[in-house]
């Protein structure tokens, strides 16, 4: 059962539903209970099992010095149960004898100072020397694994950029990024002139007399930082890759194909996760709902408190969606909370039935597979307050019964409605763009204090969502065929605009909702010289003459607010002055008279933020012209529509009635409960 | 027109106009813009244009190779079309190839980090090789400019201590201090005792020995601080004089004397303004009433939304006096904030007609140019997202056309009303102290938190402001006859007293009100033996025993608050305890019974912060008693009182209607719109 | 009269009764000043002087080259007047010669970065040569002083670990570490198993590459952390104990004893106070109500503006407690807060009368000695705002009076109650178990932001308190005869449990009230395989399975809360799901049915943080069981209970009438006034 069992994808209705994995730490354990565990995974129901991706230390004790005995031993306990296994390169978490040969791979702090060993990702992507070990470790490892055949899948690193690591201000750094650089413009005029560094009297004089653009003064250049970020999201891609075509290599001979997995992480922007997901076959993230509601949220106290024992509502489903892009349609969950974890600020139990809702909620997003993270609870080192299915005791964790649950509701489920786990895979009726380059460019420049692209992200899908309408995510680089499979595509804050956009924007059937700060850019990070969003005038008759941003408290309020509300809604944090030309239309115009939103023939150009009222009615307005069905669902009630499939779960602490006439129950009931999940067959 | 035609000071009907200017950068632009620029700058009204302050790079873009051409052709450019030049000296930004031969000019950080390259002002002012090649840089461009007619003015380098950069703790800063302090007490003896170094045995053997005071373990001697603050601005005063004799040598055979000016910007301490005054002709400053609202407020959010658009009402008009006074009645403004700016936490745009008010406002205390930052905005580097007279295409920006208004009504006062000018020069009818070392001293040791030396004169401007007062700064060393100018001269905080200033108390007709925190440090930094406020008993009869500060949220109420409000008021932050003698008179009293404003002659003595409430009820009272006449102005509406020219403006959203019964309404109407200004003769 | 003028311990009617102290600084004034002070000192009634803590570079200026003659006159002039003398080490305060010859003695900071010379405590605990200076600074004192028959007693350094300054990350500190891990896990695997390195691949190949925790990527592994905690500790205690040793010998040919103390501080955790209180005779501390208000409370401003000039009614108890149990039931205040001090946010000034009642709060405690900081305010350096009995032109300052007050009813009370200064220095009725490892545990894995091991101890002092029980402290280290002296045992958060612990829970007759977090660990920083609390059954048949913890804002709430109250009241912060086994029984549930409190024998067993409400409740009805009478005292109001006597304690501002019928009044009245202090007797 699951992708990994094949070379295919996707190719028969077996490997349609979803596997359920675990990862599990043999070396952190007395060998007495390995064979237990095997079977105890296998009667739970897991069918995969993720290894050795912290284990360096012990596969290479000192320099050259390799022990393999232990793992061997700990696959064959583990396939002998008939269990697959994803193999993770070590490569995190390089050994102390490493480290005290070459100090120069430890990464370099935006302060100047050394990260020293002592936890783990303590190397500078920029290492030469480190990659070099890497790659031979690396090489070993899959040589010696790469044809077994329970070894059906690798994961390359662990989390990259987890702890902000993927930047390193260090010497080896410096020196790639001269590289970088001497690579991408040939000659430094070329460079001082896209930086514009005839401010401020910026000209360098060579590339090896360029600097990071850390510890200066005042700020540094923007088109510096822009560069420097791009810079190091190639690092780590290059990085990566240099560990897939070793597994290529050494996994080519096989009849199965071995899919290669990275497990990313939620809320990270420190590289492109489309590049790295070009390298790779099925991209996977590691799912933490209540510790991202409390470590990552923008949301104050209050919502927090309301959902700090499940998770926000559309935070799972938001990186699910995303990933899903990055995989072109695979993805996985390399890791889901299982209980409470250890390292965010707060850290509560999930509510009963948490667990398995947001397992079902992968599911329904397209999941191939979902693998707890992690097997027992390690009762020493950093995590050791970090639930597993077992207790350090190897008594079950007050979850484990729900995953059992889960288990067996999937079983069932891929036997009589196998449809479902191939529309899960299938994509939503509307798309947004996510861009990382355009993340890094307004971290760079937010330009107010309360500008930021994720969140503007988050408020245009939470907003869809919360219509019922079910989200693709598409990168920048997307093509017709792309644009035209969606009713609307979102682009907020796509900080730059290519000539294939355009092109695209012209031809495509799709409703393209731009805005705000779209086109702002050029690549060089200058505004463009026809000003934005820097589109010709047949697309969008419009030119945006300057921007302000907004303290957090103020409202731009429409000036045809509902009277329905007792408050006024309309645009928060940013708004654009435009001039308007004859070729479009302004549709919305705020109190003071200036244009909110407007049209010309597809596009939709938002001036501003939309709060949450005015964006919710905007995009039904929308969706409603599109002839897209919209729902109207509370804070945490959602619904994933698959085909003839409904997925409805309910964050909150409120029970729900759905309109399930006529309907099917495939699992749970019309009244969906707190936690509650609900399968309808309409 | 204006100041810069001319080498006399306000000797003439036309300089007593004001100039408008614009702050240019031809480098950043194609040749082909230079003409339409100069062309279409004439025509807004502009008469004067800064140039070539950040140019290092380009007119010295290898060592000891220069290249004047570019700049030589911007200036024949601009003075073709009439066009005024002030030459700005380029050594904000030494250029790449001077740091990389010369690293150690780079400043260092309190954690002891090097700033580096890539920014502004990477450069400490004790680096003596920095001097030499500013010296260098300076002459050569005095030599060639500085008979130029054209070039009539220059300012030296740009905005001291923006980013907090007077201060460097290199290694050059610590031989320099060591030096300046050998010099100062010529004995390390005379240091030890004055420093009060038996105090946990910091008694150094030589000073050699010294360290600067940052990274001790806790807080180090604030003599010691004090003394390392004073050295701090006398390496800023000494740089800028190496700069001025250079311009004073290369511009002496010229018929019209060329004016030096430097840059200030609000709210800055790190250097004594005063003392830099003293080698420039006319200081000038940079006003950008948004961004400081945001960045340099100690109001509240509630105040700051409510001004957003417009700026704190009384924050421009405070450093305009100030600079005057350092000035010694010549100022002007560099840098108008046209538009957003790219700098503050949040940038909203200026409501429309506040560029004129704050142009108005400017001229009404007496500026002798009002320069917009900057002519055309930049698509590039860091500055990109900061307005300017023009969009980055060239198209006019939303606010030319109100300072083509306000270009307009100005040229029509000149031509009825030249004596507004004239009077606008002149002095208030009270004055408060404003003393650059009070502010470094209470930085030091503020003993409560809550005590901030610029906020507590702020306070008191903005009380007088409130009342329709007009107000002069002067600083510590102001004589008797300047004192005698005025009715009332305020001294809140004034941290040390001298004997001049005693005999000035004895002599003055001026009603000086004095405290809290006054005389209450010797120079030393010690407490007097005679007690705090440190005023023989024929002056104030008061000794304070001690001091307390109190949290944000503490009023000590007065004994006699009025019952028409419907809270109490009294002392906050700070309160002294005081002994009264039999000479002295307390007349305000705490409801705790202790003394809270004193009397005995002209002298009135305030024993700690009063709150809003207190401190307009009682400078009202006070302004009474000296014959003043009093108004109670809203909190956005302003007046500034000019011989027979009242000049209105307002700052708040709400309508205000001024009594203008028998008055001539030279600009403006009666009814003071938000945004509006009026000039009233009397 | 005091314990210095003899060597047994409390043996006579006379030391029974308490001390009066103060600091003092004769090296700070002119020589005409020392014989007026010590005759002033003698008419206030102070008969202890504490000397020359921070005077190194006055005793030796020059390397080697002493000047004993100023510190020789000095004790004469004060001995003659019949004061008896406590000599401090001068080894907070190496001396700028010292330090330039040999740098290496500056402490390092958790970034790494070198803490300067420039104010006090500037010196790595773990700096060999330094503890080499430190040795011959103190043995050529201790060989002057030690016989001197009015050098009573001793203090070595000054306030260990203030300003944060028991830790230090230098190259000293590495080795020292290395040292110290060698000595006790004498082989590498021991210690890589022992801290479960296997973990992140953190195997450590020797000792000598073990690495200090700080500067890691992420968190270091928690048992590395506790490890370094502990080796810092050490460090501290036999750098202290190298002091003791050679004042041992120097003083060993006295007829009468000379005690060592050294002057803690409050709310100071970086080091074992237990392990040092075993090398001196007498611990003492100082206290400074106010300064520790404003700076280490937890509380918010609300409660703070209620008690800025009296201090948390509760945190000069809790450590005058602890100090008691630190010394055996010796300890004294060293330096006592007298009027506004200059260290905290904000400093107000003592309401008349607290300098009293915190003297009287003091004896009640048990202090041998009362010791002002400090006799006459310094004018100069970094403490010239912190008031002194005198003001710095030897005026009496205002708290001068009711101290002298304080002196007369002290003398009073020996002449008519001395048993009253036997009892305070007997135990309460209930004990709380302080642990110093605890506190460093959960600093280093709180789990929740707001878990705080001094918080949660504070909470149920305070609790005890508020129902009018007085409390001892005890160590983890207790015996069962300690045990069996209380009702009560409390011992919340305690980390580890021992056998040795476990037997005493078996025997002792008090009722133990143990958790939250009880045995949660193991010494070695691991969770214990019989699961927290690690009790065998037969004491507490329960186990934890998960933890979690809360925002701020969440309570959980009770099952059964007390309809009077208009709010639910339970747990907040901190939870544990526990199973509940046949012996135990639960007697508390959240009203999610979970247990809340349980109970198995003298056992009682709280599975979270009880909030204010719930805590009070439970510890009146606990102690209602154990046959413990309780009151219900407002917020302010507090009193000591001492055999027949009762010492009554107004913090508040109002007044409350106790009920004294049939007591006789010692001091003051049944109507307990703000400030006041009412001595009964039953």
């Amino acid at each position: 059962m699951g992708f990994l069992m094949t070379t295919q994808k996707n190719n028969s209705a077996l490997n349609k539903a979803a596997t359920l994995g675990v990862c599990y730490y043999p070396e952190h354990w007395d060998r007495a209970k390995w064979q237990g565990d095997a079977e105890q995974m296998r009667e739970v129901g897991i069918t995969l099992v993720r290894l050795a991706e912290f284990s360096w230390a012990l596969l290479e004790p000192e320099a050259g010095k390799y022990d393999w005995q232990w793992l061997d031993d700990s696959i064959e306990t583990l396939a002998n149960e008939g269990l697959s296994i994803i193999l993770g390169t070590p490569t995190a978490t390089p050994p102390k004898w490493l480290i005290d040969t070459y100090p120069e791979i430890l990464p370099v702090g935006i302060d100047g100072q050394v990260k020293k060993f002592g936890s783990r990702r303590h190397y500078c992507f920029s290492s030469e020397v480190y990659r070099q070990h890497c790659q031979r470790i690396v090489t070993e490892m899959a040589n010696r694994y790469g044809e077994h055949p329970a070894v059906v899948a690798w994961q390359t690193d662990n989390e990259y950029d987890c702890h902000d690591t993927a930047v390193s201000y260090s010497d080896a750094a410096l020196k790639a990024f001269q590289l970088w650089l001497a690579n991408k413009y040939a000659d430094i005029t070329a460079l001082n002139k896209a930086w514009g560094n005839v401010f401020w009297s910026m000209t360098y004089p060579s590339f090896a007399a360029i600097e990071l653009p850390n510890q200066t003064v005042t700020e540094a250049n923007p088109a510096h930082w822009m560069d420097f970020r791009r810079f190091t999201s190639d690092q780590v891609v290059s990085f990566n890759r240099e560990q897939t075509e070793i597994i290529r290599l050494a996994t080519a001979a096989r009849a199965e194909k071995a899919d290669i997995t990275h497990n990313f992480m939620g809320r990270i922007f420190g590289f492109d996760h489309f590049d790295v997901g070009n390298d790779i076959d099925i991209p996977s993230w590691d799912s933490y709902p209540l510790g991202f509601l409390e470590d990552r949220s923008d949301h104050d106290r209050a919502f927090r408190d309301k959902f700090y024992r499940a998770g926000d509502p559309d935070f799972q489903a938001l990186h699910h969606d995303l990933y899903r892009a990055v995989g072109d349609g695979r993805w996985g969950v390399m890791e889901q909370q299982p209980g409470p974890v250890n390292w965010a600020p707060y850290n509560p139990a999930p509510r009963a039935g948490m667990v398995r809702l947001w397992s079902w909620e992968a599911v329904a997003h397209g999941a191939e597979f979902v693998s707890y993270f992690r097997w027992r609870q390690a009762p020493f080192a950093q995590e050791q307050m970090h639930a597993g299915l077992l207790l350090p005791n190897s008594e079950p964790s007050p979850y484990l019964p729900e995953i059992q649950q889960f288990a067996k509701e999937l079983q069932q489920v891929s036997q009589t409605d196998i449809d479902f786990f191939a529309t899960s895979r299938e994509t939503g009726s509307v798309a947004i763009v996510f861009d990382y380059p355009s993340a890094w460019a307004w971290e760079i420049q937010p330009q107010g204090q309360a500008f930021d692209y994720f969140a503007l992200v988050f408020d245009v899908y939470r907003a869809c969502r919360s219509l019922g309408l079910s989200v693709d995510f598409i990168s920048a680089d997307a093509t017709l065929a792309q644009y035209n499979r969606y009713k609307m595509v979102f682009a907020p804050g796509l900080f730059t605009v290519t000539e294939e956009q355009q092109a695209i924007f012209a031809e495509t059937t799709a409703c393209c909702v731009l805005g705000p700060r779209f086109g702002s850019k050029t690549k060089d990070f200058s505004i463009p010289e026809s000003l934005p969003p820097n589109l010709s005038e047949s697309l969008l008759d419009v030119k945006v003459q300057q921007v302000e941003s907004l303290s957090p408290d103020t409202v731009l309020p429409l000036a045809d607010c509902d009277a329905e509300y007792d408050y006024e809604y309309g645009l928060q944090y940013w708004r654009e002055y435009v001039t308007v030309g004859s070729q479009a239309t302004v549709t919305q115009v705020l109190a003071d008279g200036s244009a909110a939103v407007i049209e010309q023939q597809n596009i939709r150009y938002l001036t501003g933020w939309p709060d949450e009222t005015m964006l919710n009615k905007l995009i039904k307005t929308l969706a409603g012209e599109q002839g897209l069905k919209t729902l109207e669902l509370p804070e945490g009630i959602r619904v994933r529509q698959l085909g003839s499939y409904q997925l409805w779960i309910n964050y909150s602490d409120d029970n729900y009635e759905i309109d399930s006439a006529g309907a099917e129950l495939i699992v749970g009931d019309s009244l969906l409960m707190a936690s509650g999940v609900t399968l309808l067959k309409i």
